[in-house]
């Protein structure tokens, strides 16, 4: 099998660090129990890896293609999708009122890295569908609602983000798009989207395009920007599918990787105008679309996690079947697997220690996101919500930075076989390489870390992380073990240098801005990498326990081997990161413009 | 123009860090001075810049070819080559005698790294040629000298190196091909090698195969390996072609990067044998083939800088044309080019940092083996072997790890448009991806730059560039000026950091092989890091003299800011490489195989 889900590791993190027994406790949770977790995953994981996984390298190969105005999609991918579909996977975390299950965003995510482990090209689809979902269930009207969220938590249809334009990319400011009110209510949409992800395709009968677009009159600048339903086809009232609606995909992009999705250029309103209906009240359109936005930046972080432990477990298989030179401790006299070779396990436990910890950093902060969301004591939602938001440029940007690396190692770890494209190692590669791109560029996570989520507050969400870190340590110097102290030694040193980091961007963000943002994907990186490490010494001393009741030891001894090994290997980064942030911000813009 | 060759900087390094008026001081070099370089360098740059750079994008999307046994290189690539060999470019850096130019290595290196700057895929197929001429200078007898050397100097005929076989790639012990002696003194030689680069094309009426076997009843394991020369087509007396050889190219393969280039799988044997001529004495093969190898390894270094050059004066072009947002300093009222970005001009900085670093690098090193190879003082020889041979291993380690992380960058400048094809970014990157693996993967450097760099002399020679190091410190100091006592700050730390590593690695390597091989990649990441920092700082020095005399103002405050930014983003990193290595050890190989 080319796949195999890391259900025990995702239920570890799931119990024992996002405590699902406490998100439980919440109402409309109740049947969420660790019983039912893992019933999900098991079956969520038979579909996955049977289904889904071996399309991915053959859809590489075929991916998707345009002709016409019309997408049509690699071979398998359409039956896949409808036993997606016919599965109920599309509601797993939609509301029970629209057809879904209800389950929380801890379940989900463990999911959604399965599907994202699988074939990061076919689960963009739902992904895309999820944001729109959630964009209707915040703004949009009971009308919206009763016609589109059904049929969209089925996966009837599917959901697309139109924000993108040739000029506007980082900066939303510049759509250009434009919407003119009818006097039914609705409005007709004018402009050019590019880069929507599955802007057209054959899975599904419908595509609900989720636009962004200027009214007529409104203001310059994102405070003038309103969102628009577009439906590919026009629906009738008594739900049936009408008119084909007024935008064309034009063309599909001839990309790196992820080459089974299609990335479309969408043209609204050639032929008069692409119907749409506004989503909420107009000029708030950013606003809604933050919400699918923050919805796609922790799914993508989740994919840098998926991509990261697909390619190390076919790096593992290659390390155990691929014999070559003698171990060089005299242990065997012969030629070894070359996992017996020092720099290979190096390479290997990078990219599991990586995976492992980002990987509980996400289920973390999903658990925080249900927190925030659901639990009734309102100080409760208000302490989730900052910590969630606090955490979700993490999950992003260092999950998705770190997983260019991971399958690069993958890559590596193949040597010569790796650079060949049937051996697939190099579909990994070149399929991470969007993670740090889409749904905001590290820099763009980055500055949300540094100013909505950390200046905003005087480093107040930052602080109290850093405590709780200080008070695991202090848990890990009392268990007194090896292990726990070596954690505790560089988890130390990488919180001093979080907080150092931290107090230099509060005091200085307003005076010397540039010195700041010059520091911001290290600091984004530093703090990733601190909360990542931070969970594996939790983890740690959980395993410690656990073994010490005499649960699944060969589990619990990898725990704590690999959490020391991130802390040894990966953490210890924070400390010249730091350095760069705080010593050297000067430089990174002393050079002259036109020195380049 | 796609590609203008850095001419300034690349002289600045000959001049003032690899010192060309002492090499030109070494007898065969009189007529190397500055003056020639330059004229050289320029005369090299027309032709990459104007000829082959233009190849590069279009041979990507139409690949070499294979049909029949027989390979077509990508189109323009034959009338590339045709001007290349009339020009002379192939006999750049080869004796006199044999009609090449006999110019030092250090100006033949900023030749080499326009030329793969231009295009990896084409450079690729002189650069195997020149392998195979310094095996033949070293080891071949002078009849095989007389036959090939003219031929291949003047590019007339191609080399290939055939080391590699499904068994066997790193681990050249395993060879299987064989060779059985003939009455006349020839071989037939017998087997299948794979990856090998430029193992058939149309570029040349004629191709020299240099291939690893074992002739009948030789030793097991690599004492029992012989190098023969195999052509393609046998050659007359006269030095006309004679008949094809038994050698077949029945296949090449499908790579991520490089596709210009033909990889091919070499059949030798199967009609009856292949005509081979040993190449110096029986079972020395492998010796003389680490001739090739050394030469070949420099020159992947070679191309890691390169192609992070050309990927950096991309992403600078895009950064200052694309327009997008606001500064965040306020400094501009309107939307500004993203290189006015602070994260941008991280980015950007990185890789300008990085690939003049490693410049510097490669240049010095290039001077130690002139003077290796021709001083006329045995004792300065023999210093500059131990120095040259400790770079090795960096240049190619070092300049081809860091040039994935400088492509990548490159890519991410780009935003989505990097991700697209047509763009170009993405093709740097996927290019740069075979530098760490092939001519030995880095941690075949690494376990070098260990076992017989370092560990063999006690750390000697690393003391020696340590000492070095510490007077350029001194000179920091002494100088005074901001820019050099934050880069002296950093360099000492970074020093400290090496000989703590040294240290480790001498005195473990006996008894803990296993402690010492785990951190042999973050070692050679260490070392090849503060001696391209070293280098950098050096320049500052350089750079301050210059400007004290009023030369060249905006180039050498440039310098000055990028040695600055270097040691304050990049060389700061030694510090957790350093702890990795001496603290970090046992975590590599705790984790039971089992739990893989």
């Amino acid at each position: 099998m080319s796949y195999i889900a890391p259900i025990k590791d995702m239920l570890f993190a799931i119990e024992h660090l996002a405590q699902l027994e406490q998100i439980a406790q919440i109402p409309g949770f109740e049947d969420a129990g660790l019983d039912t977790a893992q019933a999900v995953l098991e079956e969520c994981a038979k579909f996955n890896q049977n289904v889904v996984a071996p399309l991915n390298w053959e859809s590489d190969k075929n991916p998707s293609s345009w002709q016409d105005g019309a997408v049509t999609t690699s071979p398998g991918f359409k039956e896949a999708y409808r036993q997606f579909t016919e599965a109920g996977w599309q509601g797993l975390q939609h509301p029970t009122d629209f057809g879904g299950q209800g389950l929380p965003k801890v379940i989900g995510a463990a999911c959604a890295e399965m599907a994202h482990s699988a074939s990061m090209s076919f689960a963009l689809c739902p992904m895309l569908t999820d944001g729109a979902i959630e964009a209707l269930l915040t703004a949009g009207s009971d009308d919206l609602k009763a016609i589109y969220l059904e049929k969209l938590v089925s996966g009837e249809w599917t959901g697309t983000m139109n924000l993108t334009e040739p000029q506007a990319g980082s900066d939303l400011a510049a759509v250009r798009s434009r919407a003119q009110p009818q006097d039914d209510g609705s409005y007709k949409v004018f402009g050019t989207k590019i880069f929507i992800t599955y802007g057209d395709h054959d899975l599904a009968e419908n595509i609900v395009h989720l636009v962004l677009a200027r009214v007529q009159g409104a203001p310059e600048g994102v405070k003038g920007i309103s969102l628009f339903v577009v439906p590919k086809f026009l629906v009738n009232a008594d739900g049936s599918l009408g008119a084909r609606n007024d935008v064309e995909c034009v063309s599909i992009e001839h990309k790196l990787g992820i080459k089974a999705s299609p990335t479309a250029v969408l043209q609204f309103g050639d032929h008069g105008g692409a119907t749409g209906y506004l989503v909420g009240e107009e000029n708030r359109g950013l606003e809604y679309m933050f919400i699918m936005m923050n919805s796609a930046r922790y799914a993508v972080g989740v994919q840098g996690i998926a991509v990261s432990e697909r390619a190390y477990q076919k790096a593992v298989q290659y390390a155990k079947d691929r014999v070559q030179s003698r171990p060089v401790d005299g242990s065997i006299k012969a030629s070894a697997a070359i996992i017996q070779h020092p720099d290979v396990r190096r390479m290997l436990m990078t990219m599991r220690a990586t995976t492992e910890g980002c990987r509980a950093l996400a289920i973390v902060a999903a658990a925080a996101y249900d927190a925030a969301h659901h639990h009734v004591d309102p100080a409760v939602r208000q302490q989730n919500t900052a910590i969630y938001e606090f955490l979700v440029p993490l999950v992003k940007g260092y999950s998705t930075e770190s997983s260019i690396e991971v399958t690069s190692l993958g890559v590596q770890v193949h040597g010569g076989m790796g650079y060949i494209e049937e051996t697939g190692a190099a579909q990994y590669f070149r399929d991470a390489r969007i993670l740090t791109i889409y749904e905001g560029t590290s820099a763009i996570q980055a500055n949300d870390l540094v100013g909505r989520k950390t200046v905003r507050d005087g480093g107040q969400t930052a602080q109290n992380i850093a405590t709780q870190i200080a008070q695991t340590e202090v848990d890990l110097q009392d268990s007194g073990t090896p292990a726990a102290l070596a954690v505790a030694y560089n988890l130390q040193l990488a919180r001093q240098a979080f907080t150092d980091a931290v107090e230099f961007i509060v005091a200085q963000a307003k005076s010397q801005p540039n010195a700041v943002y010059a520091g911001s994907v290290p600091y984004m990186m530093l703090a990733g990498n601190l909360v990542a490490g931070w969970q594996l010494a939790r983890s740690l001393l959980v395993a410690q326990e656990q073994l010490a009741h005499g649960q699944d030891q060969a589990f619990m001894s990898a725990k704590i081997a690999t959490a020391q090994f991130y802390a040894e290997h990966i953490l210890v980064k924070t400390g010249s990161l730091r350095d760069s942030i705080v010593r050297g911000a000067g430089s990174v813009t002393a050079l002259e413009l036109d020195a380049f």
